[in-house]
């Protein structure tokens, strides 16, 4: 493992990670609105970003394919993935769960069109992040419908573009109070269910981890069902999706994650979903980044012979120390 | 307890109850947006409500003191705090904890103006929710300060305005990682720092549940320490402050919080702080309300007595025997 | 659903309901030691209970099956089922997933034990409640070796004993810090990929809670899969496995459970997994069964037509009235 | 700060770190029992520990005084604290907020007792740990005579011994759901009110973490208000007291609290509070050990001057960057 030759890692970002926000309480937002043509410029700023992720349509509209292609080239930036917005306020009690079968066609729809984009820029797939898909309180969904709506929304679009590949983000709440794509394993069974060759997870670590998951062990099983098809990472306080810069809260869980996919020889791009709300975003994802190297290096110092002893003994002190010299470089 | 003739219980809500909400996914918003007048006739059209809490500057902004005296009046409302919006854009890396000096004044001033409008309005008391004064990251502040600015911020304010009062609404965290009023008691300690008679808390239900207090006790230490000075009630998951309806998740521990209440007499308005993202405003108010009555009535029925005895042998079983008992009406 | 004849529902307990314990604090208990005879004779004053699930070996020891047949017997009680315990000292690092496979073939042996004991009783499954299989640390196992273990373990019981129905209790943490069986979904891709027919779940209400799941979905999800073979109710905070009074924090999420069940016409014993450290364990079972049977006149109250066009519309406000209604009797 | 000549740091740890333990499901053990004077053996193979903290009545029972003054002769160990067991079956409703007079009573004299026995060792404080007070259900207790009890309890302990020093380790939860002195806010509060001089706290840098607290800020709080009496360290899921390898999950929160302590010019030892309940004890002590070492020396080689900077700016990414650049040594 450690004596090949690695070709260079790649990576990613979501564009929204060189957005400004709003959320309930700052509703005139944290800093002044952008255009997609200045995220793009600043995801530029960062120096070690290949792609980005476009929410689709376009934030903050009233911009040309041809301006973003632009955008994008003056800044060396592909595009791995699109994803459709169907989380706002036309799909605020659903998409693919709506209750209304006309928002629910508005979702397909959209996705089809976001499915459009990702041919254009020949990105690799098209992100479905139902976000508004669940519920809020006790007795307020059929779950029996409200989960076929939710196996059946992304099969249909996964029938309509079988030249494309869709992911999966779960999550288990934030908007909603709970999300019908919870976790990797409900991800799973319901993509298992679906039985389409061209559906897999998109496997956001924070998401992961403040579900109660290990990030590793749910790589792991997207792995071994062959549908680990993109992932991305940030950090958080186990209680929320506080997408804060990665590795800065839980770096050892994050080695971790890395080692299962390097020991898998998992090869995708290392993305990026950071919300830097009171932050500099360049220099949040600059950080993040600079931090995913000392990972990738500690990964090259850790012996992993010893590590693979010390897991068959279940030895969690030794495994500890093993995972500790390489990455603190004591 | 039981016997005595009971005055009339007042209710009341956040105006925001009314309003529509953006949050970082549907930054279109939950719904098109309200004007204050729409929300104070939609807060009439509850039935039950007596008095409103109403952010500052009014919200939507373009709306004269006569026009809400006027709303009011149709409404048979009256105002019993003012909420001064001190974490907008401008307060998103703190209001009186703001790096900035300029800012913190700024955050002076704008509740300054708030006193102004309370004392213009006969209103009981300047609500203070200093929600992005804290932290997200570990290393990003230097705690002894930010604590003391915290307190400062608070105190100044008791002091220029001698002749009202100033209520602290403690909250765990959102939109800050941690925020710095953050519990029951940090928020007494701080409280009895400053030491001005003019400062207490105003306590909200679902902050105390998710941030693992009990909110019966919450509610007693804060009036042991003569500080209660309002309250309101919604509910959660306790792992977040949902602002669900009242009593929909947590009926035992909000009839507890009653029980407390009213053991020590406390008189004082039951509110409601609720943010029906996606439900009928009207009908979430009414919902609440309509327990918060049955509430009431499961308190005169209760065996007080017993309840009493049960609590003095710590009898976990007698006691939830009895509170059922009251509550479920068997 | 309302209007027909039903057979008196069935309930009851694991036996442990009725032992005193130990943790690692009172590490002389809470209580001296009770023999399995003694927890049978207090089962038996509980008055409302037909059926036990038992631990095997026996607890305490040094009881014969004679005994305990006439023990149950004078208490008109039988068996559910039998609980082989896989999680005592020698199998503290594991017991289908310990490192060391002499421990392994120990755990498949003691099961195979315990298989016989359900036929010997009568009984009507195996329960599989592997607290000890997981881990602890990042890096301490190679999470896809651990998995394959964990199906195995369960599959070779499950072929090795066609005649019988085994369940698996799934949580998601304690003893371990992360249970292989954590879920509700991850558990029903293990039983799909095992690919037998006599594995299902004993869903455990206050696992799914404390899991962040919906446990009225999880039902669901569990009786779509034919998977549901048993289920046991408690309470907790939402925080960890605290198996106090069944519907003393969540009632509305417990009636909820039930509705499902009755929904989808499950017909099956509804048990008690109570843990009453400091309390009485006679009055803790009686207080959980009589707010059981208050649910189960409460769903004969609702009213069921209002409550699914509620659903269909997911109307939370609608839905929350609708089910308070019948739950306060208000 | 950096440039100053250090004393050797001096360590410590709970002699609990080398018993075995029991919980709910392991009933015999994790491991076969041990002497106390084993414990103290296997303390004494870390190699870098100064003192212990040791139980009250001495773990095992059958052991003198001289036996264990011999015992920590032959390993360089001398005592810094003991802790009464107010937390064994007889106290299992409680110590100092016991419903049962007599059982306060026994509480006060076990107290007492293990006051002699710090003079005895010539030991730094009593290490009061009230584990059992509290509450697990609502309505259990009228928490104003509980939160007097607490107070009174410890108040009593206080003035009967004036020469010595009390130290309160606070804890959110466990046993208990609910324990009296749950965070360090509330503690102070309470050493407050009393008003003496020989109260303090302990400050477990795991029970601040699970409780949702930033552990540096509260030992920046104990230490504004005089309290901090002592401190011990170890990691956790941020949900649960797992009391795992110091830094094993939380590097950066724990050289933050570290750092705090420093810059306070807070001397003290610092104590290990760990349960490696399927580990060996010797390996998880060493493995922490050389951890806070690690830690010790990144706070030399961190850029104080930035840091400071930083903090002023409430400045998240450099601070990260900075504190980072030094532990990670990168």
């Amino acid at each position: 493992m450690t004596g090949q030759q690695k070709p260079a890692q790649r990576y990613g970002a979501g564009i929204w990670h060189f957005a400004t926000y709003v959320d309930r309480y700052a509703t005139d937002g944290y800093g002044p609105q952008r255009s997609l043509l200045e995220m793009i410029d600043l995801a530029g700023q960062v120096g070690d970003l290949s792609v980005v992720d476009i929410n689709y349509p376009f934030p903050g509209g009233g911009v040309s394919f041809e301006e973003v292609e632009a955008a994008l080239k003056r800044n060396n930036l592909s595009v791995i993935g699109i994803t459709p917005e169907i989380y706002t306020q036309v799909f605020s009690k659903g998409s693919f769960t709506n209750p209304d079968p006309g928002v629910r066609r508005l979702a397909n729809e959209m996705c089809n069109e976001a499915a459009k984009v990702v041919r254009r820029f020949g990105a690799d797939y098209v992100k479905l992040w139902p976000g508004q898909d669940g519920w809020d309180y006790p007795f307020q969904v059929d779950y029996h419908d409200l989960w076929k709506l939710s196996m059946d929304g992304v099969g249909e679009l996964a029938s309509q573009n079988p030249d494309l590949k869709f992911v999966i983000e779960y999550k288990p709440r934030e908007p909603r109070n709970h999300m019908s794509y919870d976790s990797v394993a409900r991800t799973l069974l319901g993509i298992e269910k679906i039985g389409l060759p061209n559906i897999g997870i998109l496997l956001d670590f924070g998401h992961a981890l403040y579900g109660g998951e290990s990030p590793a062990d749910s790589a792991q099983l997207a792995i071994d069902y062959g549908r680990l098809f993109g992932m991305d990472v940030n950090d958080n306080l186990r209680g929320w999706d506080d997408d804060m810069i990665a590795g800065s809260i839980h770096p050892m869980e994050l080695m971790e994650f890395f080692y299962v996919l390097r020991k898998n020889k998992w090869k995708g791009v290392w993305q990026l979903d950071q919300f830097p709300f009171r932050d500099d975003c360049v220099g949040a994802a600059k950080s993040a980044i600079s931090f995913l190297k000392h990972i990738d290096q500690a990964l090259d110092r850790l012996d992993w012979d010893a590590m693979k002893a010390a897991q068959s003994r279940q030895d969690a002190v030794a495994a500890t120390n093993l995972a500790r010299a390489a990455l603190f470089n004591f």
